[in-house]
This record gives C-alpha cells, structure tokens and sequence, in this order.
C-alpha cells in the first residue's frame, strides 16, 4: 500500500497549509479518503494521476473534509472522464453534489454513484479481487466514519526449488500458487503444502478522522500495519478536544498502543502549534512508532 | 478604486492559476466578485483583509465562479465574523450554500442574508453612500449577470482662494463642499458655483463575465472607466467561442472601442494559450488601452 497525504490539517484552507485529503493506492487501484477545499489542485501539485480514482471515501460533512469534492467531480467532466466515480459517505452528499450540478447545468457525462451510509454500525461498503473497505463508525460533532482498508489474503509463494526436486512440471506452477495439490511428472500425487510457502501477511490501514477519543473502536482496527488517527490538539488542551469532539497526540497514541498497530500516523492539527514534533514527542510517551502526517509526504507499506 | 486579482482563469483551478474572484476597493469598502475554488487562499495570499468583506457579487453558478464560496462562508465562522455578510447571485444560490452548512451542522453565526437575482432586465441590487451596483444581464449558458460599480458624484471642491478672498467665515466650508450658498463676514450672501469647483468626475467598473459577444450591454457600460470583459478564446477559435457562449479577445475589444470606455481588462482566459499577451495583441488591433488580468495584479484608477 502507498498513501500520499494531500492535505493534514484542521479546519480552513490556507496558503500553506490544506485540509484533509489523502490518496491509498493499494495493488494499482487509487482510493481518495477526504476532499476538502482544493483538493484538486493538490492532487496536480503531488503528480497523482488522479483520472485513476474511481472511488471516493468522505468521512463526514464538514467543509474541510469535502468542500473540494464538487470541484474535483466537475473537473473530471471537463476532462472527458468516462469511467464510474463511485462517492461513499453520510446520507445528504448526494443532494449537495448534486444540486450545485443541476444550478450549473453541469451534469456528469460520466456515471457518478452515490453510496450513502447512514449506520451506526461498521458496514463492509466496498470489495474487489484485492482489498476490503469497511466503516469505522466514529465519535464527532456529525455523523462521521473512519475506513479501513484491509488487503485480502493473496496467493500462496512458489517453493520453487521444492517445485524443481519434486519433478513438477512448470506448467502447474499457477496451480500450486492457487493452493492445490499437483502430479509430479513421475505421476505421483504431491501436497500443496510441499510445494508453497505462506503469502505475505494482508496489510491494512485504518483512516480515523475526526474523532473524540473511542476505544470502542479498537477491536475493529486491531493489528493494522498504519493507523492515521486524528490529533488536532495536545494534551494541555484536553478540554477543548473534549468540547469539540477531537482527539489529542496522547489519546491517538494509546488508541494505537491498545490496538497493537505496526505505525500511527498522526494529522489534522490544530493551527494554533507552530512545530508539528510536539505532536509526535506527546504522543511517543504512550507509543513508539510515530510518523507525521505532512502535505505531499508518501509512506510505502 | 482599486481592484485585485485573485484569479483570472477559466475552468478548473490548478496550483499555478486560480479561477474568477476580483476584490474591489471603492472608498474603503470591499466588495469580492465572484468566488471560484480557492478564493479563500487567494485573499490570504495577497493579504486582503477579507474580514472587511460585507458584500458578495456572483454571476453565475458555475463552479469555476462560485465552488469557493461555502469554504470562505464557513471561513467567516470560524474566524468569529460577527457582522452581517450579503450574497448577492442567481435563484439557487441560497439552497446550495445552507444545504452544505445545515449537513455540517454548521450555521453561521453572523447574518447571511442572500439576495437572488433572476431578472433578465438589469436592476440596481446595492446601494450606499458612494456606490451603486447595477446587474448586467450578460448571454451564457446559464443565467449569468455582471456587474456596473458606479461611484456616486462626490462633494463639490471648496475653491479656498476664492473662499478667503470673500471673506467666508472657515465655519462655512462644510457647507460650501455641500452646495449651499453662504453669507461673507459682511453679511452678503455669495453664490456657490462662485466658492466651489465641480467634484471629480465618478469613476465606475463594469465586470462582465462569462460572456459571448453582447452588444446589448454597450448603452449600459458606456464611458466606464474600466470594463473587465471575458475573452477566453483567440478570434482563432472564434467557433469555440460561440459554441460555448463565450468571447474572443477581438470581441471583448469591440465591446470596449463601442462602449468608449477608458480602459479594458482581459481575463479568464483558456489554458490552451501558453502565452497571455497573445490576448492583449489581438485586442489591440482594434481598441488600444488593454490590461491584462494575472492572479495578484492590482490596478487603480
């Protein structure tokens, strides 16, 4: 999997600074999670080929998660798009969309989905050959869902020299991937077992913005290789995160600790911090493997 | 008056060019002409104290003129804005905007009062102490309106020379800039015209945007100061133009030579010219005085 941040931080748009949008590419395909303001323009900055997003992910209904959606929906109607877009996200976004098309008079010439969520409860909304994207019901001021995308197991590995001492044809050699047992070219019958090694281990990554602090989620992201939460404040303004239903670095951090994930990724900051690395020394008190969120910054996992 | 740049091309927003917002400073008061993706950065950038904004001026609802302005309302919010703001645009205006602000959950609270417009006749839509704003039905292919910004006739100019040389009391020379005649020191009354100089003549911006060719607009617009006319094509395209109701440079410039206006202001521009000045060239060949728009540029006049 590879994410690139688009944009990290909390509430408005600036110069320097954009609000939360991130592309997953998992095995070719490109998911963008979130589309604030100007969302298309930073997808040209970073060099996304961003005609490649067929699905849309929109975590809640405030401006700085998907005020960019609308404009990134018409800038693929001027650019020909032809292709299905698909947009998940809370009951309404289809009127919203669409009705700022209708005044325009700038309907889609492509086929544009809407998938509404509503539920409370996670929901598997998306599944192809390779990846499942299920919600992650969160804790805000809105209606609001993080995702988390896990990647199905994939085949089994060649034991290549096992394969070539047994005497198997190659010819059977997408067979073994496939987990069967084959005939060696003597005749004799031998387990799949014999042949294969265990494929890589899925991984996964859960997207958790904006969100009160919720253990309730941890069983659901248990064991995921990157977990992005949201960490708009520090500690020292725990009442305000309290009152706006946001997390602090700290409570990012034992989300990740008690979920045992591989890496936390945090973001959404606050403007009111000058230096992004107070979020990661708070939050390295509780957990080790931190990394900041930055605009136009990959991770590789 | 002064009037800045925020972004002057046409269609989708990129990280190098900015679709239509202009400010307009007369005598103080701001007013922000149309509102494309982005506006909201633009303002920032180019350091407009864009909390001064009391009165918005859209023309129409495509998105390339209008997508940015739920970002800045919700902006507004966020900064604490308490004075109210006047959206003046096209029927539709209003729902498309409070239906993403009730999905956010996010009413305003200052007063967000929406004038919509949908006239085919130009109407007076503001007025003040210095200024008035007339709509100037223009031809696209949505309902679509520029602006005329006219200055009022100022106060007369006190002729202090001759003010002294009447023996006019100095308590008089308020009322003398207001018209009145006055009595001298020795009690005989003297004529104003002969205390008092004509006030400068009343400057006035037409913007009209987007267009196709319109001759209709000229009595309206006649002896501007300044007229910003669309010409997003070369008369190279002329067909293009047509086509997608919009102008050609040669078109804006005819406009402008009929109109007798001081100056003309070419933008939104197609991104297929690498080079703007190929605008300006072609407009000259048939009205002289031609600027061009680019993000960030201010003209006063």
């Amino acid at each position: 999997m590879k994410l690139t941040i688009l944009g990290c931080h909390s509430a408005t748009p600036r110069w320097n600074s954009n609000p939360t949008a991130q592309v997953l590419e998992v095995k070719g395909h490109l998911f963008l999670i979130d589309c604030g303001e100007g969302t298309q323009v930073q997808l040209r900055r970073f060099k996304v080929k961003f005609s490649r997003i067929r699905h849309i992910f929109i975590s809640h209904l405030h401006g700085d998660h998907f005020f960019g959606l609308v404009g990134l929906i018409s800038t693929f109607r001027l650019l020909g798009r032809e292709s299905e877009l698909h947009v998940y996200g809370p009951k309404g976004i289809k009127e919203a969309i669409t009705l700022q098309l209708k005044l325009g008079k700038s309907w889609t010439n492509y086929a544009l989905i809407f998938h509404e969520l509503e539920s409370k409860d996670s929901q598997q909304i998306y599944e192809d050959d390779t990846v499942t994207v299920h919600t992650i019901p969160l804790r805000h001021r809105v209606y609001c869902n993080g995702f988390l995308f896990k990647e199905k197991l994939g085949e089994r590995k060649l034991n290549i020299d096992a394969a070539k001492k047994a005497n198997v044809s190659m010819s059977y050699y997408e067979k073994i991937k496939q987990g069967f047992d084959v005939t060696s070219e003597s005749g004799q019958l031998i387990s799949n077992s014999e042949l294969s090694l265990e494929p890589d281990a899925p991984k996964s990554y859960a997207f958790c913005s904006d969100t009160a602090y919720e253990p309730k989620i941890i069983p659901q992201i248990t064991n995921s290789t990157l977990l992005y939460h949201e960490s708009t404040f520090l500690s020292e303004h725990q009442e305000l995160a309290e009152k706006t239903k946001h997390s602090t670095a700290m409570e990012a951090a034992q989300i990740a600790k008690d979920a045992k994930v591989t890496a936390l990724l945090l973001g959404h900051y606050s403007g009111r911090y000058g230096d992004y690395e107070v979020f990661r020394k708070e939050a390295q008190q509780v957990f080790e493997n931190v990394e900041l969120a930055e605009d136009g910054k990959s991770i590789i996992f």
